[in-house]
């Protein structure tokens, strides 16, 4: 079992529905924002026995990070945190998407957001990448999402962990191959939006089929 | 209702699967090859009221063309047929797997494969690409797929006619976007390489969840 488990950008919608599953799922979380007053606030607002700081001081204290912050803020979230990421599992979240087009693929140069992490934080850092398809108001109301996660990395125990962290939290979850495969699941993000849109349906999402 | 339908590379697993399924769907269908000879002699044992001929030939007298080739094939087949695809639906297929790393995403300069079939037939084709995910086996032996078809084209009525192509074949197909969007479908068959030999299932698929 892992230990303390910090979101970055846990103000957000997303990371603020991960962290409640998490903490309900009796993992130690706290949420991180960039400014530790707004934090605490949330953490105070949401329940779930979360704590609230800024998000180096809770990449700090944590054993597992969970980064959920829009692509515009990657870079920087990610330089913020680093001092702080060594020999630590961290899990990026983003999702390339360039408004106003993010009906798009845009992929950035690096083939993927999460490849992008992994260069920003550095060798000593195990990056694993997932959630980019979940919808973060299905997760947050607590239903079944109907949407399978897929998680990548380069390190098989890395990505057990973060596997089991999704199962704990009652989702579908598949080893889904190395970091660079991310491209296919930020990918589909887009898809998914453009289906939405051009089917009215409210949440799209995707299950793999063929294993029960 | 489309005329003629090409399927280059129709002798291979999943173009013969494509070709038979049109055919029983009342399509007129000719299936391509490099050598006619070979297309002939396919066409003959697949039955269906199938023609063979080669690609060129097969391309020239379709009102619309399914290209069915290995990556490292692409180029050279859809120069092979370019001239005659001027003002032509070109539904491409092509998968960007580079072995012997197959399991891994490594998606072209271009974005996609199915960009890079538009670079190579110029501005008056209409590319479309489609069926990078359903297995040729489940198609060539009439199963149900349990796998949907995402269609990418950047002209909507041309995605249209491949959606109810798709359809037409007993499969359920959704507008999926752009033609950029095509990398999302594209790496996705790594991952489900990657699942099937990680989790020892058949053929892995995906379903687009949330539409009923």
């Amino acid at each position: 079992m892992v230990g303390k488990i910090a979101v970055v950008g846990g103000t957000g919608n997303l990371g603020a529905a991960i962290a409640c599953r998490l903490a309900k799922a009796g993992h130690s979380v706290v949420i991180g924002s960039r400014s530790a007053e707004s934090a605490e606030r949330a953490a105070g607002e949401l329940g779930c026995g979360l704590i609230g700081k800024s998000n180096a001081d809770a990449a700090k204290e944590a054993d597992l990070i969970i980064v959920t912050v829009p692509f515009a803020a990657q870079e920087g979230t990610l330089t913020d945190i680093a001092p702080h990421c060594a020999g630590k599992i961290v899990v990026d979240t983003t999702v390339p998407l360039v408004p106003p087009k993010v009906m798009r693929v845009q992929l950035p140069a690096e083939g993927s957001a999460a490849q992008r992490a992994q260069n920003l934080l550095g060798e000593g850092v195990n990056v694993v990448s997932a959630f980019h398809n979940v919808g973060a108001a299905k997760l947050a109301a607590n239903e079944d999402l109907n949407c399978d996660v897929l998680v990548f990395g380069d390190d098989k125990a890395s990505r057990e962990q973060v596997v089991q962290l999704s199962e704990a939290m009652g989702l579908r979850a598949f080893h889904a191959g190395a970091l660079c495969n991310s491209a296919a699941a930020e990918a589909l993000t887009s898809v998914l939006i453009f289906i939405n849109k051009n089917y009215d349906v409210g949440e799209a999402g995707i299950k793999i089929t063929g294993k029960s």
